[in-house]
């Protein structure tokens, strides 16, 4: 049934793991410390910040986890790889954020040593989140070497940006990390884009069958998807509830401690929450105003109803009523699901470019609009001559990160595309068996 | 294969849900702002306050989205609509109930003015609860505007009789909140009934396949239904332990604000813990019990674990010791438990009521008898004239509620019948595909 | 197809969880009151410590019933029982813990009375980990009666054992429970291998199918096993993620209480956080290099991952810098993954022990691993006089709860031997249908 093997990783994955492993392991023998500057300080007003970083931290955590690991269950076969590449990714590249977090960020005054601290381990979890969200556009194409390599390079690529607006635009921190999206998706995109085989069709999403079997096969089938259908129902479900329900904290897990405004932080709880239950409505009428039958499609539902969460993350500080929010998750959620429903299709045909998860509708796109109602807000509240300085400012940020993205993606797509790295064969794409032992499988042969 | 199509929504859902989301933009615009109070008074006090009820808000809507997003999947054909139409009632519910219960109930000292706090969403989260209680009873006879008319006309109920009991009774809020399982789950039941049509058999819950190919489709499904068994253990069990992880803390949210009681706050969440503890064990045992083979089923164990938190949460105010918790989970399960295994189908030939999820054992009655532990439990601590009096006062408020449910709940029956809201055909009952785009199924035709 | 039912448990479970679940309840009438003196003390550092300590309880609650709840999962015919039994014995163990450990540990001063705090209800729960540790071993071989019985002495034992090192060596209560996973683990192991039957055999595990039909079953066979798949890995990941997620608070859920020392905190925190990334990596990586086909294995990945967990437990009051816990991490991952892939098997053809979730591995090994790190530190750290005499008390420590635990689980599992308690028949092991009712495929017969 398998007459080709896909290629092993044997000799690539574990050497690699391996080696990068030590490598960290060796430099946080050298650089890490744990932070214990806690107990000098008063007991009073620090165990209640810590208290509430370590509740914020565990929702970062949850979302990263489960949220984004459930994010390429609809690709029926290959829910262990999407689920499983996933969590080794992130192990690895929050080990990584955490090293070069320390080394370039600014804000720590601690010199050759870095303190890992809750702030340290929440945005080494935001920056993991953009390599993730990377990753959506390129799943199902790439072996776990090189998923292992780009969200590496990503983690750097989006490290160094974030540097460099911090450096050269004195960008506030709790702004410039919410542009995870937009570069996150962007970089995955060009990668994806220079991977582009002819081989890779977008039917290799589907599950294929061979026909011979005729009506035999059909009846199974239709008995079969059904039961898939069950199986994807729960882990669909469960990732866009996740995301739901911990994103508000994720959108503020950084606001209280640079800011210390606690209206800003409940305006940003609150309004992520507006935000979201809007856009999770429009979502649903949008999808089914579109299709074909006037049914809803649950894969672009459960999509789109995340962007109203995306869009408001990049606005949040400029949002102050309720409304505002809403609003923006209204408009999120209608572009989000147009796109998702035309655009990906459209992309493939007209630029050889195939976006597994969908991730320039889903992030790059609200993320965008979020930036665009951030100006007008600002703009609509400002005198002229700040206005005018905001708004430069203000397209100097996001231009620097498209550029450091679409660059940094391009050229991290051409890495990957090195033999070396022992790259699936088409026929293997979107498929499970490739990466993983079948044990219940084997045994019936 | 499907000879007749379900009447498309298109027309329909997109419209009132446009609809719907506008008027809300706009109230939100005009009434709704976020509570800044928090900044004057001091911080110490206050910040701990917050840390604590954001930490309760997060267990209620986990709660809320993924316990009773996953109330239906045991239908296995309604498992996208289960979950997914969940989601979009919470949604509009939630943002209905923070509007209302600005409008209506007397705490809020603000004119015309709605602020949004922690407690506000809390409550608004649970008048949308009582909603999706309600919602159980009518899962997969009715679509999805039907629902959300529905959703909407019950937090309306809910909330004036929230209104009425505090303005003519002087009634304690964390205490008259706490009937929304009662409430709810008659609503839902007479809904159901003026629903009823003769076509609607509950044979319908289970799946139907055509026997033409006898021995053959039996075959495939021997092995079908054990792996959808597999994906329904998932979701059931999920919703179970995600019910129990969190009810704590659904039942204690409210209490902390109202009373600053700390006792009572303790003995709410151990008591709930414990009543739980006893009532799995004994859902357990009665359905063994009961069965004729001397098996459980986890359907009933699944809805019967829960019944002791419901119990628990109209009772709790008057619950101070560890046992009496016990006891009431005890009672509630034996109730529920044989409830759920006998009335279910005695209820659908006597009175042509059909209770999808069995809302009726697994709400109403845990509820009422809460109801009773808590009279007996005041008339036993109390002096005589102080018990008539109390007695008075509490038999008045459950008869309010159920009065107001029974009489709201047939009334949104009457309406949902007008055939402007394209009701389902019989045959396409309990089954996801008159909603939901199915593509890999479409792709295999 | 069924030709002989397996015994029924109606006339013994039921029995037995009534009659245990009411002499709990007496004993909760007559000693078990719900700790007041939070009134009297200050509110301040009091509510704060409240919170702290019950996000805490709820993190280790999650993870004991949604963690643990899924152990069994990947056992296809087993996915009911393994996580409806494990809920069953976690609320018999949790209330039983609560009354033992309050007769019997020390650190209680009421005499006659135990009153119920945040910090008794997390020891009971821990006390009840280590029973569903156990369970881990004897899974599919037993029944829920068995099992119950089981988990009891279990506790029992456990918290003896407790007494005994607090008692007579004066031992840390944060560092002795942590060696829960060394003594649930040689406690099932034990159990196992004393109830092993020459009929229960491995395969057992697997699905099992009748071939008559030939190719037409191999047909329908490979699409029900990738759908089976589909809903394992939803489930299998859950459960890894879910236990990685919560482990660190699982971890230092009693440190707080009793050093007050802020620092062991954030190094528990931050050490099993790194820990676990570090097993993570590890544990994919190893799995894929001892394969034949170079490919990964989900269920030793998943078991592997958690090792890092359970090493760090157990040395963590001596851990206090990030690599060491990376150390500890990569080293625990290594050998558990070694000991997943090679030692179930060796195991059970040279000992006759069949362990069916590799709790050996996963739990006992890791943890010894980290007994050998903590003393390692410890004698790093300490000058020679006192280096010994700590090696000498710690040594002890190990040797008793070894002792106490593989002398009680060959008791115990003499004790279920007695046929009065129904064991399953060989060739029901393994299997749901023996003690749950499956409504859907009565239905269609």
């Amino acid at each position: 049934m398998a007459p080709q093997y896909a290629p092993s990783l044997r000799s690539r994955l574990p050497l690699v793991a391996f080696l990068l492993e030590t490598i960290f392991l060796i430099l946080f023998v050298f650089f890490v410390k744990i932070e214990q500057q806690h107990e000098q300080s008063g007991r009073e007003s620090d165990s209640k910040l810590f208290i509430s970083s370590y509740a914020e931290f565990q929702d970062v955590h949850v979302m990263i986890f489960m949220g984004f690991g459930f994010l390429a269950t609809f690709l029926v076969r290959y829910g262990f790889s999407g689920s499983g590449f996933n969590v080794l990714l992130a192990a690895m590249a929050i080990q990584w954020a955490v090293l070069i977090n320390g080394f370039l960020l600014p804000q720590r005054h601690h010199r050759r040593e870095i303190h890992i601290s809750m702030k340290s381990v929440i945005e080494a979890e935001l920056c993991a989140a953009s390599a993730l969200v990377a990753m959506g556009a390129v799943h199902g194409k790439t072996n776990p070497v090189q998923l292992l390599l780009m969200a590496l390079v990503e983690v750097t690529g989006f490290v160094v940006t974030q540097w460099i607006l911090r450096t050269l635009l004195n960008a506030d921190p709790v702004y410039s990390i919410m542009l995870l999206h937009v570069f996150g998706a962007l970089f995955g995109v060009m990668v994806s884009w220079v991977l582009h085989r002819e081989g890779i069709k977008p039917e290799h999403e589907k599950e294929k069958t061979d026909r011979k079997t005729g009506l035999f096969a059909m009846f199974v089938l239709s008995f079969q998807t059904i039961s898939i259908m069950a199986c994807q129902k729960i882990s669909k479900k469960s990732r866009t509830l996740f995301l739901w329900m911990f994103w508000p904290s994720f959108n503020s897990a950084l606001v209280g401690d640079y800011r210390r405004e606690r209206g800003l932080k409940l305006t940003v709880i609150y309004g992520t929450y507006l935000s979201l239950a809007v856009s999770v409505v429009m979502a649903m009428s949008v999808s089914m105003l579109t299709s074909s039958k006037g049914k809803m499609n649950m894969v672009h539902v459960q999509s789109s109803a995340l962007s109203g969460g995306v869009a408001i993350g990049v606005a949040m500080t400029a949002v102050h009523q309720p409304w505002i929010a809403m609003t923006i998750g209204f408009c999120a959620a209608l572009l989000s699901a147009l796109g998702y429903r035309y655009m990906k299709n459209h992309m493939l045909f007209a630029f050889e470019c195939h976006d597994t998860c969908g991730v320039l509708s889903v992030h790059a796109i609200p993320g965008i609009l979020g930036w665009f109602a951030h100006l007008f807000l600002r703009l609509a509240s400002s005198e002229s001559t700040i206005a005018v300085q905001f708004a430069v400012y203000h397209i100097c940020v996001l231009l620097i990160t498209a550029c450091m993205s679409l660059v940094m993606g391009t050229a991290t797509g051409l890495f990957l595309k090195w033999s070396i790295w022992r790259p699936q064969q088409d026929r293997k794409c979107f498929d499970d068996q490739a990466f993983w032992e079948f044990p219940n499988l084997v045994v019936h042969k």
